[in-house]
């Protein structure tokens, strides 16, 4: 795995390169993140021809190992005006990683206003114009390009948000089910758009494959690791059985669900929507509650969500988009939500930033709070067309917030705040403030150890030791995001102690390494830094690593909780 | 002049204080600078309850002195996100120094949804719950308030832009003739909506006037004054003929005048637009030519522009709105352009942002270059109501680049850049990257050395002394704003021996204070890096003091120049 492909989309031409020593050991996010930091002027305009879309599988991806099949995506992200990167599930990552791809490197823009599509396979990538499928939603997109070239074909594609270029565009990744994972956040879809790329299929036939240092070690290991992620009860129970959705009626108990427009913290209807009845409620239409978004995976926390009438609606349907169009914006209606999710995944849009984005639009009095239909035709009709409140939406939380004036946006980098309230779970709250991502709960997931008590226990109400909580979190996930691991392995590694080793011993055996865990570490802290330090280049300052200020004069119930950090305290994260 | 009047829109009360003694001395921006740094925490939301909005007239207003009647308004922008200070011609600043009122300061934020105005008066100032007039233009305003309060009674206001707290709203001040002045740019208007005074009325009976300490110095003083703006050509002769859109043959000659969204730098149009054009149309429908924002003005570049059929259609008709509208989207009919000014007087946004942000949606294809119909539709039915397309056009250039997310949208600061190519005029360009204020052609004018020949002459097309020429002009500006004088004394101060002199004589005159050329240079920069300042705590950096990258790779007509100064080079102009 040590092919670069670049592909400049300015001259239209394509190469092969053999990656620079440097980056050697780096993958997924190490490996993004250090391309667009060495490569992208901070300060460029993220959607003109200095900016870069960079793609690149994990250090494990493509082996055996359980859960090793995210691929990283990075650039200057439209969003945030920061770096970004974004990691998926879907078959991209593996085929990239068989195909011996360590990164995909795109850059410039065209100079007219052609469409193209790049063709990955065994002799590198291919650039060609695209007309027929513009315009077109991601469904649409995924079936014609297996029509042509084939059931196994992966693809990465943007739907209408990505090519109108939306910041809240994401960049859909097909599942083995031919259904679509996202890079969710930061507007990589508006990226891909404006390097005018509607899709990127992958062919791994005949691909070189994956070849592993030390085979039997690499077994041994991956036998163990596998064990923790089926021993620990979140990723051996709680998400295979309930999906992510499990988490609506754990936040509300404790007060962090963050409902109309982050006003309280508990939902009334928080029962019509959470895990266990959307168990039942697939049970009941014949869907499936388990469901992998990638080959390997042993939590299997998405599922199949079908209608009424037992049709299939949609899947991937995670506790943050439910959260988002339920609690935050009072839908009751489990339906409308799906429907809300299908359309969000077929034009190609963020369902996080898009929920809060609403949830702030209802504040605002453009439409009420809990109208899932108005909901669900403002995403078809104004955001999949582009009309000006479509864009408005379209382009996030923050967009909504500006444009109509708004005191009360749930954003940090200009990137909508997820599915805890960092008023009462205050580790989350370092996290968004401090994240070189913006808002964005998996950069250092403190709910495991806030509410879940999972590696200890923080009081989530708290300020004690919440700023080392997301500390070391980041600085782990940092790493773990590197390895094309899903970041759900963090429930056992934090738990169980045979796990990180094991991880660490098949990253060993795959590339004859000798890693420690404070390479890892180091790994972590070197990825953070090198992104913090692209933002300060960018003009970001600690100045926006803010929560923004109704957080600190608005208590939020039932634990009538503010946020009360300091600037030092939060600035304090930086200290390693 | 030493009364501050404070007024909390929290509690809805209101005070009378004796300036504390670091404010004596100061006055318009030295005064509202200084106290948005002190009261104003640099990261607060520009329209909650911890931004205030100041006003201050400026040292010499109410005083007989020429062209002293300008008013400063000053508050964190919400379009800049950094400090802003705005100022005005009208009957404000000389009502204001007569009563005595060295600066208003409204703070704090309604709790309920309750509008209101303020009368001052010689007692004090007066707050109360307003109705009658909420979502009327200004000039109904106006003419509600003369009838009500009599016709002298001096007015601020906003219109619909304000009160949907548009981040490219204006304040509006009422001048000799009932019509208006704007304190125009940066949303201030936003602000004031923000704190839900539709209204300030000013009544200056039994008001006890200025105290001049040495009324025969002042005197002489003044006279010489006066003769210097008499006897310089631009502010004797051509500003006085022509107004200021004298600019429009000008810079299109100098190869500097933005067209069709800073694409070409000269307009086939120009002759259609012109101050030579417009002088002739005025005379022939019976307008004037001739014309004072505030009484005391010997320049007179106002006028009253009548349409076809000899009624008034706007006055105060200036090269940058005829500018924005004509030449940056094409327009070649003065009366398009002239209702448009006349509906954005009515509704209270800044003709500047409006202009810039219509050049950058006819870039995005939301409508064609050139349809001045058009522009006056989408004023008075969009932005006026505040529809989606309205809101993003009324919130500013940036608002529109973004939402439909364009690379060429010439902000600074995210506020527009005005009527003069930074490539070929490119001292205007390094004020519009220094300026604490953003994109603001008036904070350090190089027009006059670069173009005008004013103060010496710098090449506009070379580098050469540009960053010094800039730095000493927004020094001299920064200090001019502090007196109450109009810019255009800047002309024949550079010029004339004998101008500034006397001006600094008719501050001592007036004070008894005794003020050398190097006391005003110093409060200058002080007053730059009170501003300055303000913005680094604010979150923004150098990196905000750079013109948007199309400038450096987009070749401007006839001369083919782009922006090529260096990150260095720029930053350099700090260097006092």
């Amino acid at each position: 795995m040590d092919k670069i492909l670049r592909v400049n989309m300015t001259d239209l031409t394509t190469s092969v390169e053999t990656a620079p020593i440097e980056w050697a050991g780096l993958g997924g996010r190490a490996l993004t993140s250090t391309i667009v930091a060495k490569e992208v002027e901070p300060t460029c305009h993220p959607l003109g021809p200095y900016n870069k879309l960079v793609f690149a599988p994990g250090l494990l991806s493509g082996t055996a190992a359980s859960n090793s099949g995210r691929l990283s995506a990075g650039a200057k992200s439209p969003l945030t005006g920061g770096i970004k990167e974004s990691n998926v599930g879907g078959t991209a990552a593996q085929m990239f990683a068989r195909l011996g791809i360590q990164a995909l490197i795109i850059e410039g823009m065209p100079t007219t206003d052609n469409w193209y599509s790049l063709v990955l396979d065994k002799n590198g990538v291919t650039l060609q114009e695209e007309r027929g499928l513009l315009g077109l939603g991601n469904f649409a997109v995924v079936e014609a390009i297996q029509s042509l070239l084939g059931k196994k074909t992966g693809v990465i594609c943007i739907g209408p948000a990505g090519e109108k270029l939306l910041t809240a565009a994401n960049m859909s990744v097909k599942d083995p089910s031919g259904k679509l994972r996202s890079h969710g956040r930061g507007g990589l879809g508006a990226v891909m758009g404006s390097k005018r790329i509607k899709f990127i299929a992958i062919d791994d036939e005949g691909a070189p494959g994956i070849t592993i240092a030390d085979p039997e070690k690499f077994k041994a290991a991956s036998r163990i690791f596998t064990k923790a992620m089926m021993d620990h009860p979140v990723s051996g129970q709680g998400l295979p059985t309930y999906g992510t959705n499990i988490l609506v009626n754990i936040l509300n108990e404790a007060g962090g669900l963050p409902t109309r427009n982050f006003t309280d913290g508990q939902f009334e209807g928080h029962d019509l929507i959470s895990g266990e009845t959307m168990h039942d409620t697939i049970v009941a239409r014949g869907g499936k509650p388990r469901h992998g978004c990638h080959a390997g995976c042993v939590i299997q926390c998405s599922q199949v969500y079908n209608d009424k009438d037992g049709n299939y609606l949609t899947s991937g349907f995670e506790y943050e988009t439910i959260w988002g169009f339920g609690a935050n914006c009072c839908i009751k209606d489990l339906d409308d939500i799906a429907m809300a999710d299908s359309i969000m995944d077929d034009i190609g849009i963020d369902s996080i930033e898009t929920a809060v984005a609403f949830g702030v639009a209802m504040e605002a009095g453009i439409l009420p709070f809990g109208d899932g239909k108005e909901v669900v035709r403002i995403l078809r009709d104004e955001i999949g067309k582009g009309t000006p409140l479509g864009r408005i939406i379209g382009s996030g939380a923050g967009s909504v917030g500006r444009t109509y004036s708004m005191t009360k946006v749930p954003v940090v980098k200009n990137q909508g705040i997820p599915a805890y309230d960092p008023r009462s779970v205050k580790g989350i709250g370092i996290t968004y403030c401090t994240s070189p991502m913006g808002a964005d709960h998996t950069a250092g997931y403190t709910i495991a150890t806030n509410i879940l008590n999972v590696g200890g226990q923080v009081d989530p109400l708290k300020k004690d030791g919440q700023v080392e909580l997301s500390r070391n979190l980041q600085i782990a996930t940092a790493a773990i995001d590197s390895t094309g691991m899903c970041i759900f392995i963090a429930f056992p590694a934090l738990d169980i102690p045979e796990c990180l080793p094991a991880l660490i011993d098949m990253l060993n055996a795959r590339y004859g390494a000798e890693l420690t865990g404070d390479d890892v570490v180091s790994l972590g802290k070197n990825i953070l830094k090198t992104e913090r330090n692209f933002n300060l280049a960018a003009g970001l300052t600690s100045a926006h690593d803010r929560l923004p200020e109704f957080f600190k004069t608005n208590p939020v119930a039932p634990h009538q909780a503010v946020w009360d950090f300091t600037d030092e305290e939060i600035d304090a994260f930086w200290n390693f």
